[in-house]
């Protein structure tokens, strides 16, 4: 129960259904005075907003936020800053075949299992819909971490497929090379091939998943907790929150499975009075606390589960039939995904940005 | 701040360093009437305990628990269960490198960014020795799921460096065959395998990675909460609580990012009046809620930091020195991993099945 | 930082100001499957509106709640429900006076200190007027729990001024005896002079304090958690989350200061196969935890502190000045105060009603 | 359920029963640097401790607190602080009246209700014996504050029975006045009647109940969130977890009933460049924020329930008997309960210094 709130200090809540009159945050904690409007929000908003490029489902949604509270004269004043963004494509659907069958790779039987009764329309709360608040939520962590610290936070495509992007060094993509593509991949050559692979997918009536790397930098050294809110257990968690999340990793991440401790230890050396490390296969944390080397994460997603062409399944009453998606879907979702996932990290991050300066060393 | 409680309703809080009085654990939430002595603790911590052989490393360490509260006539009262594990081998250590320099792959430098100042006897709160007491707590969180809904979780090692276990089916893998070989690998050709490697890392003052999967079967379906609180997210930061966890992936895992939809969705069938999937790609859980099959999940563990080679590193104020480990050290924890990976496990579900009894349909 | 979510498994977040565009409630935890709609929630905000009788403000507002998620064909889903109540008396004001001077009594000094700026139009969030969405959600937390266990919550007024209600048992007061009257006394013969007081305090440009009483029938034994969550401490903090709430007691509340043991504790009787007490100067808790006698509580509740007179004060550089509210104040709080005080109490209760039925007892 | 926890950042986390092997508690959340040792614990245990005086319980307990964690060489480190105090006076009881009889006045009953099971030596979890940890932490939080801020923290009795003291600044109160005598009442001459009284409640076999004041001087204004977590909200739930306390006020309390609001406004000036109150009937709190003055609460606090003298009551299976408490009791817990109503309002309040801290204006 009461799984809808994420965050300690910097603490966002969510509400609201695919289908349903819209979605709503509740961001408790943002100090008073940073300068916020609607349009800090809108620019994340559009780039994980339904219907953006040909990639994309091409369900139709302005995505435009109203924030309700916690803002006056352009400042934030230090009180829960309410986010709406209203559902506008609620075209009339025919649910009969949501309604009593379970799609393959969703939640619609899980959530019976659990409420005993569901919001079929749309996957209700299990539609990745639900994030748009968070990304709203996300751009004013990000804003706070900004201007706090100078953390910049940046995602990028990194795999489609078997289609993987040459990147020499993740802390050194930038927000303008991620956003030069539809694909938001800083390998221009891969996304020309991973676009055409996921055109090819929607043709194929078939979907594709892929991996996004996250990306912090300017994040100093001291941030997370030593034992269960390691920065790295914050941020996993947060990854694993978002939809078709399959598995996380950081630094060098499964790679040290097959590593010595003597080629995977980075080396600390000090450069112009600080101290840093030659290497960054620890992506940032050591013990679970930020080493002042960026953050990188990276996250493996699922091929869309929704796919127009009939799969087998059961209905509720455990009768075989078949289903098929019908209308718009993402033949890819790591496009989108970026975008969450950069959300996701900067709340973490903000969380405990504040967290550390209560410790009286922030 | 006040990083050191996990869970909601079972909610598990510690304290204790590597080379203080002890480590405490509080586990608060367990329901009255389970019947619980010492001994049920025990078992696990044998396993988790070091010296246990020679591959591990050779502290010598009891690690008895003394439980302080909760249990009155043999069985648990409702109220918070108090668990102390002193700490006996503190044998008069030479901390002078250790308190000067920072070890590579440690958490002594972040730390000292965080707090300005660390308990550097044996790595303080960052050793994994504060795992013994989550190790307890975990003995119980089984239990109760075993008595309530018969629930097991059995962990195991899949891969050391290049060799990997072959497992037909995670689910059907047995304590028995687990504990069969100190290296806990139940494929024990490749069992008999990693325990030269581990030998031989030994000789060369090396260590090495792996990976470590840990199962729960008999978990039914509906545990989990839709959106943050995603059982995958609350089980993916359980595992990242862990030290040298690099990277988590239940499932298909990592694998879903080559796949196609068509290939990666897992197909629902009816089976003796209940519905379950054919295969397990999604590892037991859909949308954040476990479906009723088998949860799987896999941890990255990164090789031992400590090395009793030299190491290049600064000291705290940043000259350019080198160290290295004294004394005793795992080099794989693997083998001792797999019992922590099962109590975090234990943990999450046990709350889990709380918050889902809260909601009335437990 | 953080402080405007309340409750553990019933789990309340608000935001929202005085004269912003309006008031959010996001209810977590609400168990699948209760009947709802906007008029179960509309009941109470009609008795807590402003603008409803002579004896309270006549700022107009309708306090229309809309239901923005978590309700699929009139029963709840399971999933986080979120409620606007949009402001619409907005009238364009003249708030220079209230810009610069502290207003005695009131937050505004204190917001200033806190957060070195803040939203000054109608006090913004330290305004009761926030206490619109906790009274929607209080309905739904009353609904809830009259469902589960037939559970009754009724408030009134026992006190303002000198002017006593004599009310021989708190626990047979109905609803409709309240509501009898505009101040919400069940003494019929005091309501009547506390309606005139109020409009003696009216016309004298003057506010008079009260007391009330909050009281729950049908509560089961065995709510409440033995330490830190005692029952009597989580209403206890919930009433004193209310404005102008300066003291709080139940059962025999203050008296007991001059009372002896012998005198002061109820005897156990067993009837009809349950266990009770002849008397209920414990209002309903022992050792923090319900005994299934009514819950009992009162709330002293300030004058209101905006008055129209002339008050001494100081401008925010600390020059004295002297200001007047104008416009539109309730003369006296407390008859709007019983419904956020019966709205309070169902939280709390609600959320230890889940917290029980997660320990398997309930 | 999992009710042992309190605070968010600065958080106390407490186990242990009455006759069991002894109490825990783990506090989390204070900062690294600060000078500790159990020395510091110390004075306030000694004040609270069974068998100091005439006045209270016999019962002999040397209260001696052991840090098991968070503290290397005198200084806290940032990490939990485990505090562990064995109880030493288990004499072999016989605990077969109380076994199966409810004691009138105590949780007996009601842990049966909620547990199914009671560990009823000495009352267990429900005994105020579990407050001794609190008072060890409050001693921690004490600390904290009077480096951080200066403030101090002293609590006396104000009233026993129908003795009442009279004190004309609450806040100009000192420690020395109020450990100059065992009942702790700051008036000299009344705190002579009121050993008097306790002396005569113990030879009529009965107890009596009284008020405590609990005064924090030097609160800088700021601290305190908008609407949940008011600090008259924490505060009040700090004092109602405190076993026997039935009421709690704070500034003019339940005066403000009969007062108006020409009256009951507290008066802003600016003195020597900062703005305070002439009068504190707000008692150092407006919208739940501090304001500067001094914080002034006050409980009632019942008489003891156990008497020597035979009760009536029932037993387990609802059959009439009568009991009456064998050994050794306080006849009025108030010179006792003084050190625990201080240690509560200290971790409230180092709990609002950290989040003010975090808000970036601590």
């Amino acid at each position: 129960m009461a799984g809808n709130s994420f965050g300690q200090l910097f603490k966002v809540t969510t509400a609201g259904e695919s289908h349903g009159p819209g979605n709503v945050a509740i961001v408790d904690g943002v100090p008073a005075g940073l300068e916020l409007s609607e349009a800090d929000l809108q620019a994340d908003l559009d780039r994980r907003r339904p219907g953006q490029s040909k990639v994309t489902t091409q369900r139709k949604e302005a995505d435009q936020a109203e924030i309700l509270s916690g803002v006056f004269e352009g400042r934030t004043t230090g009180t829960p800053i309410a986010i709406l963004i209203r559902n506008k494509d609620q075209r009339s659907h025919d649910y009969s075949d949501i309604k009593d069958k379970y799609r393959p790779g969703h939640a619609d039987y899980t959530f019976d299992a659990k409420f005993g009764f569901r919001d079929y329309r749309g996957g209700g709360r299990s539609s990745a819909r639900e994030t748009n608040v968070r990304v709203a939520a996300g751009a004013i962590a990000k804003k706070l971490l900004r201007e706090a610290h100078g953390v910049r936070i940046v995602g990028y495509v990194d795999r489609i497929g078997d289609l993987a992007a040459q990147v020499a060094d993740p802390a050194a993509v930038t927000l303008e090379q991620v956003e030069a593509n539809i694909v938001r991949c800083p390998d221009p050559a891969v996304a020309e091939k991973m676009i055409g692979l996921i055109e090819q997918m929607r043709k194929e009536k078939d979907s594709v998943g892929g991996t996004s790397s996250i990306v912090a930098t300017g994040v100093p050294a001291g941030w997370g907790e030593p034992v269960f809110d390691k920065l790295k257990a914050d941020l996993g968690k947060a990854m694993f929150t978002l939809p078709a999340v399959m598995g996380v990793e950081y630094g060098a991440g499964f790679a040290v499975a097959r590593s010595r401790g003597s080629e995977n230890n980075d080396v600390f050396v000090s450069k112009q009075g600080h101290i840093e490390t030659t290497t960054n296969r620890h992506g940032g944390m050591l013990g679970g606390i930020s080493s002042g080397m960026p953050i990188v994460m990276r996250c493996a997603v699922k091929p869309t589960s929704s796919l127009p062409q009939e799969q087998p399944t059961v209905t509720r009453s455990g009768e075989s039939t078949t289903i098929a998606t019908k209308g718009r879907h993402d033949p890819c979702v790591l496009p989108r995904f970026v975008v969450m996932g950069e959300a996701m990290m900067a709340i973490v991050l903000a969380d405990h940005m504040l967290r550390q300066r209560a410790q009286g060393r922030g």
